[in-house]
């Protein structure tokens, strides 16, 4: 479990997130908190707009952590062709993986059809990639009903996605542990499921990989992490 | 001053924003309060999501009333291509007016070329139009200082878009009267001013305008469109 709990996210555009992006990519690339035995707990993913996609792949290059953006955020009212120019473009900036936001309107609408046709477009692009690339559709939970959730679990298999994920931050509500839990029961494990919007202790970060999450996303990674490193030292192994 | 209140914006992505938007249109179409002499009220634009522009068009087609949309909304942090074909998809589904997000990262890291180069690139949309088109630049003046607000308001000047706009409503703060009236001294009468972001009663409105708006961007059209409309019936006409 430890090791998938620090994917970082910059949700909201700070005045200037430089400095933080650069501080995010330290985080990930040289100061993992340190636990019992010499190890370290890495992040997973550093998390950025597209706008700093080629600075995060900058600091980041001597690192193993890899380097997420989102697509179509945090609305994902955009049509179908300019998400895939946005994520193209971040391919080609760097970009390892992609969150991208699900057209709401459309799932309210009962487009089905467009949903699939977004989420084929967003699969295509790892067939075309030169590299390994991860596709998450943000679904946007806190709008759902379960059989929506469910039938967008469903679709998101049957498409080749790689995982699929709660929240932006910008919805109402962020990840529920019983969302996640009949987002794990639906999917199996034919899909990654990833909790975020609202985690911000470790507590809740258990809490979500117990119903079922196998990857975190947060603005607190590194303060997760340490709360981590001090349960380790402090003999509460996370289990 | 009163046939310019009207823009309406609709801000977050409802679950259904359907019946929202068939709804705005109706009032835009057909519903606009009646003033004494029997004159009425018109809103000047409704303002939508890309994605509910054709929608918007179709219900408006009958009426005076531009479509508004929103371009790399709301937080701006998309590469200038994105927001290019973004906006040429919307001029394609038939809107009026753009309501582009400039990228704080640029500003915040004193880029001015960048923000330039994306002003330009938006006027250049107005150039390839086949019918008249309006661009607005969304400046999210909670972030800004006053050096920053003058010499955006200057550039969008020297690059030709219509109007600035103060807010998108998920930044900090919406308009304030205080930067209201720096943006209208510095653009004088070259440029458009539109207030937006927490304005909802017409109390709001008339101080905006009294600061130096001439557009309103608002949720609660109607409803200030109805306080003016009863202002007028009481005789405290607006001046």
């Amino acid at each position: 479990m430890v090791r998938d709990v620090g994917s970082r996210h910059c949700q909201a555009p700070a005045p200037d997130d430089r400095p933080y992006i650069i501080a995010s990519c330290g985080d990930g690339r040289e100061d993992p908190p340190i636990v019992p035995g010499g190890g370290t707990i890495p992040v997973f993913a550093v998390c950025v707009h597209p706008h700093y996609v080629p600075l995060a792949c900058r600091e980041l290059q001597r690192a193993e952590v890899k380097v997420c953006t989102v697509i179509g955020f945090p609305l994902g009212l955009h049509a179908v062709g300019v998400k895939r120019v946005e994520a193209s473009a971040a391919v080609e900036d760097g970009a390892d993986e992609l969150d991208y936001v699900i057209n709401m309107a459309h799932v309210k609408n009962g487009a089905w059809t467009n949903v699939k046709e977004e989420m084929d477009a967003m699969r295509c692009l790892k067939e075309e990639a030169a590299r390994p690339l991860v596709v998450k559709a943000i679904l946007e939970t806190g709008y759902l009903t379960d059989d929506e959730l469910v039938r967008l679990c469903r679709m998101a298999v049957a498409c080749g996605l790689d995982f699929v994920k709660t929240s932006t931050g910008f919805g109402p509500g962020g990840a529920t542990a019983e969302q996640v839990a009949l987002m794990r029961q639906t999917v199996g494990e034919q899909c990654g499921v990833k909790a975020s919007g609202g985690i911000r202790t470790l507590a809740d970060a258990v809490r979500m990989v117990q119903a079922g999450a196998n990857r975190i996303g947060t603005s607190s990674g590194m303060q997760i992490l340490q709360q981590i490193a001090g349960a380790n030292c402090s003999g509460n192994r996370i289990k």
